[in-house]
């Protein structure tokens, strides 16, 4: 694994409790938040751990978006989940990206490309200018460009959202972009191994049923698109 | 919302808490189930969420595969996050499928179209022939048709894998897939409105560097390049 850049496979921690050199543990935080931002920025979707007031261990997935250090989550004030989080209760935020299937000769070494990270900390509410900055970044993180195409949101709006903040203690995150690793002996065999892609994209794009007529698809949706 | 079958948009819970008559709780769990099926068997991944020796929330990525009415779960017997589920502590399974963007003409109104369950339960570990079934359902939940086309597991191979069954005590899922909901003010205006839905595709399959020459593409990965 090589120290000055982020490891094409394998797992490690962007911990600041890390027994390391600081000039290592430096490089390595570093690589690993490129990773981690990258992982943020492709993901349009997290799942949020986090221990009931009963004490049972509930996951909520939910939508994120990366702004700079900060990963922001929102939802509607009326859920009881979102403000249970919003407290400040500790907090484990898993993304997960499958970048491709992994057949290998056995079903034992077969496998997925991921790209995996798990963060740890506290979320805090944000209010005022914050909030409608992190609104703007969430919506252009879901449809990127989206903001300058539509309106303000309103006094009403904004006060049926809670906007959050999380406050990133800890991280690990955990790359694999591994080949097949049969053993010898599957490979004299006649099975196949390979890596299938997986890939996503949006085909089409369906009009509202109550679209008036003579609104043309704007410029978001046409990178979308792919067009 | 129906009685008879799964809503097109909302939410319900499986739960045998429900307070609810009999009759219509066994139609609406049914459709429930029904659809959590489906959900089940259109994901490889969930997350799962539980809680640390030391009280913390954590979650962790895991392939799944359905088996029947049961939920499986696999790893390394190297992961100490599995031999702790394997346990038997309460635990919160997480399955979420984005379907679509779902583009309003407000930030406020622009979502996703989703499919989401959470379960509840604990996990028991499998053993003998339960455990080699299991595996081989989680294959080809992985890769439709592969088990037949591979090697069975050695006794070693068993020996690393932990196989996981997940017992459901409780599960909600909701299923939203709406069009924009846009107010009249909104309509009036010249913002464009639609829904674009994601497409997963396997386009290509890239074969192993240390692939045999004159092996060819076997069906399972055929079928699953659309092929």
């Amino acid at each position: 694994m090589s120290e000055t850049s982020a490891p094409p496979s394998g797992s490690s921690s962007g911990s600041l409790s890390d027994r390391t050199t600081p000039a290592r543990m430096a490089e390595r935080v570093s690589a690993d938040r490129d990773a981690l931002n990258q992982l943020l920025d492709s993901s349009l979707l997290g799942h949020v751990g986090f221990v009931t007031e009963d004490g049972q261990p509930y996951v909520l997935p939910i939508a994120i978006a990366r702004n700079g250090a900060e990963v922001l989550l929102h939802g509607s004030t009326g859920s009881r989940w979102l403000r249970l989080i919003a407290q400040g209760i500790p907090v484990s935020l898993a993304v997960t990206e499958l970048d491709a299937l992994v057949v290998a000769r056995s079903a034992f070494e077969s496998s997925m490309r991921y790209r995996s990270a798990v963060l740890f900390g506290r979320c805090e509410q944000l209010t005022g200018a914050a909030k409608q900055d992190a609104l703007d970044v969430l919506t252009d993180a879901l449809i990127p460009g989206r903001v300058a195409e539509v309106r303000r949101p309103t006094d009403k709006e904004l006060a049926a959202t809670l906007v959050l903040r999380l406050q990133v203690e800890e991280f690990s995150i955990k790359i694999a972009q591994e080949w097949p690793d049969d053993p010898p002996s599957d490979l004299a065999e006649s099975a196949w191994a390979g890596v299938l892609p997986r890939q996503l994209s949006y085909p089409q794009a369906w009009p509202a049923p109550d679209l008036r007529e003579g609104i043309e698809v704007p410029a978001s949706v046409r990178r979308l698109l792919g067009e």
